[in-house]
């Protein structure tokens, strides 16, 4: 084979926020692989060594200097093969850099020029800018790094890289959390770069969930005409290998004559030599593109990797769900078993004389179906213990109404909380966007667990994950009934969701707008909506800041979920009709 | 009195978040307040006119567009003197900023350049930079000004407006949150600018409480010798005018060396005309220094303020609080009793069997002293619902522990929110800082509530506070048995806080250097304290911040509360003993 291949793995680890340890020992191991595949490098995703996103970790001393230290006692393990790490740089400030590591030694470093402060990203809080834009040559082939955020602006370093530096190849390693859409935007916009620059794109990710986002892998190759070359696995750790031809590149870039007029524009950047040897191969590597699931698989995936990861990374075994012969509660006792096997979900039956029958045999045949335990606990007598202490004095002569409902259901919570408490095990909530957008959930009551897995999901998506779910098994596992019947929180006699809300259909489709595309009262009246759903929706949502607030995190799979993506004041006097 | 007399009224005021007309119309009440002064100009603070800080309501194109047009209605309403207002600019992108307005008109606006992105502020996520440093003319009086963070830079707008564009008087505008210790540094501060741009620096603040923020006035007046002519009103509302003799300045400017020799290195800065007319002034003013309280009433009267605007901008009339016979449940109703009036608050006695009976008294005499009405639901017969449901099976043969102790916690967090759902009145959640760090509570039980007063107060400090009460009203208002006898849950037989805890001294002590100071381990180890207690309490506050981020908002009263200022993650496996 030419001397002008270069084999690239790509590394999609996935990391646990602050586990310097942990972390450092999986790129160990990852090297090795890499290293046994004959690679020449292997490149590791975005603050890799300290998970991402950190957040004010990185404003404890100790913490950096450990990092810093992790990473150079890591560097002198790596030999045979060079590593591009992501790690915080700490010099005069802080930096969200990468290192470039060859022979156990760190040859370079590259800084994050682009600070995302938007969305769910507050860089700014913590990193100080990078200032130049270095081309590192390896084995004779020059090429361009950057880190996530900077390879999203069209002028990022990788401009100056390819064209003032005459790289042949651009690596961007990334923690790029995932939302519905956002695969098919990052890869039609890295195609693009790689075309633009005439350079093939390496572009690793990271994978793993971490408190409310999800990183969904995926990580890519683009070659120097914009073509898919690789796409590793998504929503799982993947090490995929590249057999990399930059002599291609340099015959292209002959034949570009807009790209020639231009280079004089860009001044050449700082030159770092990682290594002048190539690697020997002793055989040739096939491509791989990894398919990409549908849209409910896609979410399906998501969710189970979130709630597996945070079940896992903060060290518990067994989740509670409790099971209320509904869609929510099914769809998240599917996403834990998916999870974390039928072992180690337990579903909570506790039924009321609200209850319809069905509905208990409902969530029995679901915990049937997924192999899953169940333990019952009936509420009536508490739910009598409470009303008679209330009765005596506080609540004499007053008429029964939302009270009562709220009480049976913190009484739920506490019985939940009290296996949680007793037995080490963590409670999954079951609301979904549609109800946490408008408050239609009982706080400290359906509300009360530490993780509430399909938080960003709108009811209309619960059911088409549902049916996707039903769909790609042989068997029924989430009861026709249950997807067939009308919602209800069966905390009074009859009660359904749509006595209280507007159709589903419609809410969802009004929420979107509302709540992620932040459109005026006046667009969303042009929806076509009636007027009056239209305000109690906005109303709703407004008025409900307190109680997501105090909800607990969640998995975020919409462009805006609520969390660090959505900061409205509690204390709001704003109304968008007046 | 002499043609250079220029008289400048500083306009204290408490917006609320969102409320553009009520904001709007209060702004032009002061200005009317002003006139009737016969001031020259008055003076707003930072983001008079939106409420400090809107948060995501920034991203809302609508009320962006709002706030230009009730900006624009209120200059049509301005006339006979200037007036300077804090305001959103919207123009090509977003700007935090001011309007220096006369006779009906918008004359000039200056942008803010400095903006904070650390602790609880995220002004990156918002609005760009400005770029100008306009210096304005007011009756031949030259004016610099500038917003908040800006005047803490040394190198800040102030200095070109001071130098370049010999302003003899500098206006900034603020929005600057209450702790502990920022007055004192931010009265240091002023006056050092005043001194080192030998001019008389005019600052004005907002005051009110805003969900976990309290801004407490005291807005001032340095003259160009760094001397405090004026301090309003601290943690209310205050119009103060003052007249400033802007001569004075230009004298000692003749006679300061250093800083004609500095003059050339700063250009000349834009000039914005206001108006070139004074108005007559048919008496003299009285200069007025408010004192300032001690440690102890400062933390008083911020949570008063605080809680008192989180109740009222919520709409609420009324608050529970649960009432222990404890220190922390008795401040709390103190609090809520100054904030609210005695008629606004009710006590809520919660018996169990593990309640000493001289508990339950105090929580009566407490009561009775404050005048606030109370009622006592006792929660035996439901602990016992609870216990024999949880015994029939699920618990069959298991020994009792703390999670029988959380079962009680959160009846009462029910029985509170019930009344709080059927009387529509606010919970206050009663732990302090101590237990929030170290988890030394029960999520949906205690810390079950709307607001959580002294969430960000020390158990230390509680004492202190409660202590200051007691001395500064004539008659004892927290029973002495309660500040004497030892902290105790009551949630089992004899229980006490110090069986779990360190004693309050060295846990506050630690707590503070680990979480304000971010002390290393090593460095948490030489305060001298036995590493067993180091070693729990890090472990402990690391292990609580799924808890934390479930609890309620409360007032921020420290360098560093937990909140939007300590953003940690929950899943995070740094041990800082490693």
């Amino acid at each position: 084979m030419g001397r002008n291949l270069l084999r690239v793995s790509l590394a999609q680890i996935n990391s646990t926020v602050g586990d310097l340890k942990g972390n450092s020992q999986k790129i160990l191991n990852f090297i090795e692989k890499a290293r046994d595949q004959e690679s020449d490098i292997v490149i590791f995703p975005e603050l890799a060594l300290t998970g991402y996103p950190p957040e004010d970790l990185l404003l404890k001393p100790q913490f950096l200097q450990e990092n810093m230290e992790t990473l150079r006692s890591l560097a002198g393990q790596v030999k045979g093969i060079a590593a591009v790490v992501g790690f915080v740089d700490v010099e005069d400030d802080i930096f969200n850099a990468l290192a470039v590591i060859s022979e156990g030694e760190i040859r370079g470093v590259y800084r994050k020029i682009f600070l995302p402060n938007y969305g769910v990203f507050d860089e700014y809080r913590y990193f100080q800018r990078g200032r130049e834009t270095p081309v590192f040559l390896l084995n004779g082939c020059r090429i361009g790094m950057s880190i996530c955020e900077d390879i999203w602006y069209p002028e990022g370093p990788h401009l100056n890289q390819a064209i003032g530096g005459e790289s042949q190849i651009l690596v961007n390693i990334s923690a790029s959390p995932f939302h519905v859409g956002k695969r098919e935007l990052r890869e039609k916009m890295l195609s693009t770069r790689a075309q633009e620059c005439g350079a093939i794109v390496v572009y690793v990710n990271i994978v793993g969930g971490q408190d409310e986002l999800v990183f969904d892998g995926g990580s890519l190759v683009f070659d120097e005409k914009g073509y898919l070359v690789v796409r590793a696995k998504v929503f799982q750790e993947d090490l995929v290998t590249v057999d990399l031809e930059p002599d291609r590149v340099l015959r292209s870039h002959l034949q570009d004559p807009r790209r020639r007029a231009k280079k004089l524009d860009y001044p050449s950047p700082p030159l770092v030599e990682i290594s002048r040897e190539g690697r020997h191969k002793s055989r040739k590597l096939k491509k791989r593109i990894e398919p990409v699931p549908v849209q409910e698989e896609e979410v399906f995936r998501a969710l189970v990797l979130g709630t597996r990861d945070y079940v896992r990374k903060n060290g518990f075994e067994k989740v509670l769900v409790g099971l209320s012969g509904g869609i929510d509660s099914s769809l998240v006792a599917c996403i834990a078993r998916e999870a974390l096997g039928e072992e180690n979900v337990v579903g909570v039956i506790m039924p009321s004389q609200y209850n319809a029958p069905s509905s208990m045999e409902d969530a029995h045949t679901l915990a049937r179906n997924l192999g899953i335990k169940t333990f019952t606990l009936p509420i009536q007598e508490i739910f009598h213990a409470y009303r008679e202490v209330l009765k005596k004095e506080v609540f004499k002569g007053l008429k029964e109404d939302v009270t009562e409902e709220n009480i049976q259901a913190r009484i739920r919570g506490n019985l939940l909380m009290a296996l949680s408490n007793k037995f080490g095990w963590l409670v999954l909530t079951t609301g979904n966007k549609s109800e946490m957008s408008c408050g239609y959930a009982t706080l400290y009551g359906d509300m009360a667990g530490g993780f509430a897995v399909i938080k960003d999901v709108y009811k209309t998506e619960v059911y088409r994950v549902a049916r996707f779910i039903n769909n790609s098994k042989d068997k029924e596992i989430i009861p026709e009934s249950i997807i067939k019947k009308p919602p209800s929180a069966e905390l009074r006699p009859g009660q359904k969701d749509q006595d209280t809300l507007p159709p589903y259909e419609v809410l969802d489709a009004v929420l979107k707008a509302y709540v992620e595309k932040e459109y005026s009262f006046r667009e969303l009246l042009g929806m076509g909506y009636e007027e009056n759903i239209i305000r109690d929706v906005i109303r709703m949502v407004d008025r409900n800041e307190y109680k997501r607030r105090q909800s607990p995190p969640g998995i975020k799979i919409s462009p805006r979920a609520f969390g660090k993506d959505r900061r409205l004041p509690i204390t709001n006097l704003y109304s968008p009709f007046s």
